[in-house]
């Protein structure tokens, strides 16, 4: 059913992971520094750790329950699914969200805890209890995630026992990336760093993702803390920014999840005064965290289930912003493009089949489409193909596809991943 | 690239295919006969023929080049993709039925002339030049279809040096379905008949899919003929109900083709006065057609690329006859539902997962899902899993995927077919 995960405790960063810097963003002159091994403990005031409950599998040692706290109350924003089937955890975190404060998030992996009726509710709301008594904060502080098979209860008894025994420390960010993986087949994580006015601020996240990968307003797990001080409705406009560019222009199989959940928490110990748009930290800090969740997000598509590549979609010349998404986004999700890059198959009609099919407008007389740098058709008719170029630019482990519609103004960007085999016979056989 | 496809002339009519009996439907007392040999040419009136042009492969006897006459001036109809991109064929033949008037049909596969500038319009106009030139008719009461690899030039010299070689004859319905074959493993076709004040009448229609497939308001290729007189206004109103509940209720793969036809063909030679809905005909002629569109509709979703199951999807208890439809074509096309089909994986949360993102409203505490006869949730909670039963359920050819959504009356039933290994296999190496 699932691909390999490392058993047992995360291996340790490695440090030949260097941090690596980003040119400063136009506007304001900063370096934004990104940190490869940082995760959702890397801001100040987190701590994180997880345990292998036997939720996925009693005689497995897999991490599946992990605990994430803040060491005060912080200002903490969600977005959840907008499927109509939501599951029992995504309703007990949006009421307990709507207060736009939290001190920490339990989730596990293994079971989702959907379409489990009045009993499942009970035993989000127990997860949401347990955590809290941990943490001395109320129960309605706590943010519940489970992600993993629908329709099955969780085995409260397990999660009873095994929740004493998570460690929680500043480098237990890393085990909670772990916690969270289902078939995905390894952790995804990150961190950004910038200074303003002799304050360092950081934004640190994880996520999950691999099948059922096709957001709608939110997504998977994706679970983000900063250290910045930032007032409850900025940082709920900071999160809305990001997602729309980033987790929302992913899909893996066009299946939206009935558990998709992003949370922000912000715990404001990296000190000065409140974070508004007016402060001159503002921009880095929307950078960073933009930065975060396009790194996640792009890792999620690669790692989709059975992918072998990463696809990039990049629409320009569109009528309007909203139609160059939904032309980025259906190019990405489509199953005859997915197969076409896996075979190498330089088949550049199907992006024009998808741009159609999204209802984009296109002037046929404009349009340029192009794989990699080749271009295919322009000026109203295909061009001579050049196979073996193309074939070489669809060969790499991250392939962009572009196509100007001609129309006007607007672009954006989609991230998908190939269709091989393997995602079916993942999928196939899941729950067994 | 393709999937086998019998070379040279198709098998003559099995005599083991005896014709079946569906019983009187509501509101009328008629016995409509269906005739399972039955095709395109089944209607009096009509005469069809294909050759191997070499569109395919020039080196192959695979029948690619077809035409469909009838012996007068008919009333006809036709539905075109909604893709904003759309194939040279598509713009001519929207023109050419604008009055509602047809003598022939001219097709091919091979190439959809789709993406191909204004040297693609020129082409498809010429092929109805040919063909009218063949039948005696204008141009403009030619139609002109074309399906196969997106964004290449015909093969206007193959085109114009096979044409003369097609012989049209009353038994030729079979030729054309096997010429508008791409990747489907066989021909789609069937006939209905009724008799009503001692005439009777015949509706015939051959179809192809296997892949690119969720119709838009319209499908791939369908074409359909009848020998009842139908004015024009009629006749579209008979198509447009007739295709909202077959071919728009199927999905293989969630894309959209650009090349999308369905016509429908009336010649009058059954004789008698022209049919409208006040006739004793008119509602057994209705079912006909709708009958023949469902017999296709089916076909081509248990003949998706790859496909070992038909899947029908039935949604009951929804809101509005929207939402049910939406419901029912989400669930039929999403990648997980097919891909536990294929697994024979009782995975019904899928099935609650697609309904959600459909966007149709429920009442979880309602809700009632099925796979076969196997209840599998139902008051507001998951039933314990009877897995052998439920495997068995998922194990034969037709599987049987029911969701009642608890909140109204509407219902709506869509079709599809199972995710496999070989649907990537198919489409990773299309084009070459």
């Amino acid at each position: 059913m699932t691909a390999p995960d490392p058993p047992g405790p995360p291996p340790s960063p490695s440090p030949s992971h260097p941090s690596t810097s980003i040119p400063p963003a136009r506007g304001f002159a900063l370096t934004l520094e990104l940190i490869p091994d940082g995760t959702v403990t890397s801001a100040k005031g987190f701590i994180a750790g997880a345990v292998a409950a036997g939720i996925k599998d009693p005689a497995s040692d897999r991490l599946d329950l992990g605990l994430l706290a803040a060491d005060r109350p912080c200002t903490a924003v969600g977005m959840f699914t907008q499927s109509t089937v939501q599951g029992a955890p995504v309703v007990v975190s949006r009421r307990h969200l709507a207060g736009r404060r939290a001190r920490g998030l339990i989730v596990n992996s293994g079971c989702a805890n959907v379409c489990t009726g009045m009993q499942g509710i009970a035993d989000a709301e127990e997860m949401a209890a347990l955590a809290a008594a941990r943490l001395g904060c109320p129960a309605t502080e706590v943010v519940v995630a489970s992600t993993g098979v629908i329709g099955r209860l969780l085995p409260m008894e397990r999660i009873r026992a095994a929740l004493p025994r998570i460690q929680l420390s500043p480098e237990g960010g890393m085990a909670l990336a772990h916690a969270i993986m289902t078939t995905d087949t390894r952790p995804k994580h990150i961190a950004a760093r910038f200074a303003v006015e002799g304050v360092t601020y950081t934004v640190g996240g994880i996520a999950k993702g691999a099948g059922m990968i096709h957001p709608d307003m939110a997504t998977m797990f994706g679970f983000l803390t900063t250290d910045a001080p930032v007032p409850p409705e900025h940082l709920d406009d900071l999160l809305r920014s990001a997602v729309r560019d980033t987790f929302n222009m992913i899909s893996v199989d066009h299946d939206t999840s009935t558990s998709d959940t992003v949370t922000l928490f912000a715990s404001g110990a990296a000190g000065g005064p409140p974070l508004t748009p007016a402060h001159p930290a503002w921009a880095p800090l929307a950078q960073a965290v933009l930065a975060v969740c396009r790194h996640l997000a792009r890792e999620i598509a690669r790692d989709g289930e059975g992918a072998t590549k990463l696809i990039e979609v990049r629409i320009t010349g569109a009528a309007s912003e909203e139609e160059a998404r939904r032309a980025a986004r259906t190019v990405s999700a489509s199953p005859l493009v997915k197969a076409a890059v896996y075979g190498n198959d330089p088949n550049w009609g199907r992006i024009m089949m998808a741009v159609g099919r999204s209802g984009a407008r296109v002037d046929l007389e404009r349009v340029k489409v192009m794989i990699g740098d080749v271009v295919l058709y322009a000026d109203g008719a295909p061009l001579p193909l050049d196979e073996e170029r193309t074939r070489a630019a669809l060969r790499g482990p991250e392939v962009v596809l572009a196509a100007d519609l001609g129309v006007g103004s607007a672009s954006a960007v989609a991230w998908g991943c190939d269709l091989t085999e393997e995602y079916v016979k993942i999928n196939a056989e899941y729950t067994t």
